[in-house]
């Protein structure tokens, strides 16, 4: 952690908290942290798990390269540093979101462990949950939905994820879905038994 | 707008809309956009508003100095330009709050009209609303409870808003509280008879 460089600023006691938002929601606040390949199916998957939640009366929302890379991230390019500054802050806006009571669904390549490390301890234990996205190489290369991989294999891409930039794989993540092995709903139901055993959300009556 | 540093990306339509989420909650995600001189009370009258929002079963949630700048936008200093990125990441932050079907309210002294016209430039008509925390400088001077203002004046903090730096009141605010005519509750409920009004929130029955 770098020092603040806002100084002048002093830290107030909210009168609302993430426990009284979860006590009245009936779920928790907590961070699902995708991470895989590129075209491993992060964001599908990442937005059919929060249609399902949204389903079962959870508030849950998605942050992916849509509305943070072209948005609140658009200042940021794929050098290593602004990787790091990428997932920086999408650590800290998960962070906030989980606060507000929200199950938020991060679906970001994030391919370095020091960044999703950091991510991870912006919370709470059991407030943060690394999702891994397996799925080989060359069935991401073979869906390649935006041509990337094809692209990458070229040299028109440089730095990218799986070809010519390291992935490092998760060594502990709190749950893996086989995106090549599973169906879209498959995996997405698996997320949800997971957080119903996690005590996130309550069990299907 | 500046051109986006992110390419090979592109957007994909949610599967749960904000007008799916306003509809259930039974309330608008909306952003209430504080501003004001420091010691005017955005920070106190944004966490009362939480409070009673909370307690009318809303989901609302304050973005401050505490949890921004000591975070998300720890990177930043005091300098122009830092000033104009810490805005507009916070309006960007602003939006995804809103888009998930939160009110969510921004308490920060934003002083330049140029900024906070990007913020609101983010959000669909009707989804963002300019509250001007309307306090004189004697009476934040008077405040002064963290002691910036005695520091200010001395010179020990540059380029403070309303001694060394300007305040760009706003010209069409949706809504004016005056926090040194009416009490912090006056002005919180103010602030809900507004949303009520915008047909934000239902009325109390």
């Amino acid at each position: 952690m770098t020092a603040t460089k806002s100084t002048n600023i002093t830290w107030h006691e909210p009168l609302v908290t993430q426990a009284d938002r979860d006590l009245r929601n009936g779920y928790k606040g907590v961070v699902l942290w995708f991470t895989g390949l590129p075209s491993s199916g992060k964001s599908t998957l990442a937005h059919q798990t929060e249609k399902k939640l949204f389903d079962r009366g959870c508030n849950a929302y998605v942050l992916d390269g849509d509305n943070i890379r072209h948005r609140l991230n658009r200042d940021l390019s794929f050098t290593p540093d602004d990787r790091a500054e990428n997932i920086r802050r999408i650590g800290e806006v998960a962070n906030l979101f989980s606060d507000a009571g929200i199950i938020v669904i991060t679906a970001f390549i994030s391919p370095y462990r020091a960044d999703r490390a950091q991510a991870r301890a912006l919370n709470e234990p059991g407030r943060f949950f690394e999702v891994y996205c397996k799925c080989s190489l060359q069935t991401c290369e073979a869906r390649d939905p935006k041509g990337l991989y094809r692209q990458a294999r070229k040299g028109e891409i440089t730095a990218f994820t799986g070809i010519s930039a390291p992935y490092e794989e998760p060594e502990n993540p709190e749950l893996v879905v086989e995106t090549d092995k599973q169906s879209l709903d498959e995996c997405a139901a698996k997320i949800l038994r997971f957080l119903e055993a996690r005590d996130v959300i309550p069990a299907c009556s």
